[in-house]
């Protein structure tokens, strides 16, 4: 079993966003898990899962279909992104590795060339080159940019395909990696700078949390701004850490807390952790969760 | 399915816990999912489930194995209590109903007087009458006060038995219920007032929280001051309602929280719950929990 999460470059018209879900879940085998769109971030991500071959299919048939509806040229939003379908990590679940993962982004990442022409860079686990492990060191100058940069700059040419990247659809990022919580707190305040600074305060390159990536947004059309985070490792740091620390560095700046967001899904243990480490529980495990019991007693009672 | 929660007026001796639990796991077909200790409380709480049948058999055996093993006249400790199996509820799990879990309350109480000698009060949803609904009404005056009320106030007479308490072994309150959350916060503090203040302002019969039970109490041998609760229904007042509130009224008072505690088992569902409440995560399901979907996907393959 395998997950996958492509990000698109559109999240303000819902037919679109249908569209690519129709496209994804025509793939017998293919499940739709869950869709987020965001009217500042101009953008979605759809969660599915499935067989290997199932979800390869899907997300080549997503490539296609973001190609088809999305133009980058008139596309404005808060988020950075390079591509139509932007972002296509490949996820293991559940009887598959890390290095199925890594084979399918692969595979997926020649056919989206070969079939539809759009150049592709790989990354994470996927990457042909250790400088293009992190997403934000691939995306770096965003399609604007970087469709400048790709015809001169050797370092920042596609993995496949190219340089020039496609007019309309520009590149797609696609990876393999392990499962990461995508996780937004927004805080009541106008000003991107308190975002900003407490993105820069948290996040791990900069010496804040560990494996924690952060990004201060502004939200306009809420009059808000957003701490954006992806928590690539929640033993290490969970989301009761990063909800305690966004918290307290925005209510130094006298700002509070409107909400907080979760893309897509997240494993049951980082839920368990977080209401544990706010409650202060000490350690806190599925064996006090009377439903992890019923099926144990289910089990041996067949 | 039927889950029982004795508890027990022993929290010190470690080997007659160990010799309880021996008792209640004797019989097949029940299997014993949790165990705490208090020493402050000098008590027990046993966790265990099964079939009905199974799970009134091991109930029994608790009650023979308390009488033998526990002597309340010398017992002390911070918790009321009345018996030495001070309290048996039986509540509905998967496949059984409260109607089911009422009759085995009354089966079990019956043969508890009848083979023991142990007089019996069934309280909550088991109760014979209205004013013994509630388990703090049953057990005012605790041991000591009841044994004496019993014998002249027609008002305060076991439901099965008596007037006379068992010398040693007292009373056991016997009752069908819904499940409940029995939750600690132990503050820093040892003025018990800290607690009882606080316990006093959040439960509902004073007007605070619904569905929620509280008490302050003393841990003299941690150095610390204990809200005790019981939350009987987490829909309506859940985890994080409970800490946060106990927390700003502990906060106000100048004392911190050092921990909480789960006695027993929780539903998925208030730990979920919790976890989104704190997180500000808005309407949060089990949607959003990738192993719900893995499950769902198995089904289907399958």
């Amino acid at each position: 079993m395998v997950e996958c999460v492509p990000n698109f470059s559109e999240g303000r018209n819902a037919a679109t966003v249908d569209s690519l879900e129709r496209a994804i879940g025509s793939v017998p085998g293919t499940m739709v898990l869950h869709r987020t769109s965001d009217i500042d971030h101009n953008r979605s991500v759809i969660t599915f899962a499935g067989e290997a071959r199932s979800v390869a299919e899907s997300a080549f048939r997503a490539a296609a279909a973001a190609q088809q509806l999305i133009d980058l040229r008139s596309h404005s939003g808060v988020h950075p992104r390079v591509g139509a379908l932007d972002v296509l990590p490949f996820v293991p679940l559940e009887g598959s590795t890390l290095g199925d993962c890594i084979e399918l982004a692969h595979e997926t990442g020649e056919r989206i060339w070969r079939k539809l022409g759009i150049p592709v860079y790989f990354y994470e686990a996927a990457a042909h080159r250790p400088e293009r492990r992190k997403l934000e060191d691939v995306r770096r100058g965003q399609f604007e940019g970087l469709r400048e940069m790709a015809l001169v700059d050797e370092s920042r040419k596609p993995d496949i395909g190219g340089p020039s990247l496609h007019p309309s659809a520009g590149a797609v990022i696609v990876g393999a990696r392990k499962f990461l919580i995508a996780f937004n707190i927004n805080l009541q305040t106008e000003d991107l700078r308190v975002a900003q600074e407490i993105a820069r305060r948290i996040r791990a390159s900069s010496g804040g949390l560990p494996a924690v990536k952060a990004l201060g947004l502004a939200l306009p059309s809420r009059g808000l701004v957003q701490v954006s985070m992806n928590l690539t490792d929640f033993e290490e740091t969970g989301l009761d850490t990063v909800y305690e620390t966004v918290a307290r560095l925005a209510a130094e700046r006298g700002v509070a807390v409107e909400e907080s967001e979760l893309i897509g899904l997240m494993p049951r243990q980082a839920i368990e952790r977080a209401a544990a480490g706010f409650l202060k529980l000490g350690t806190f495990d599925g064996q006090r969760v009377v439903e992890n019991w019923l099926e144990a007693l289910r089990i041996r009672r067949a």
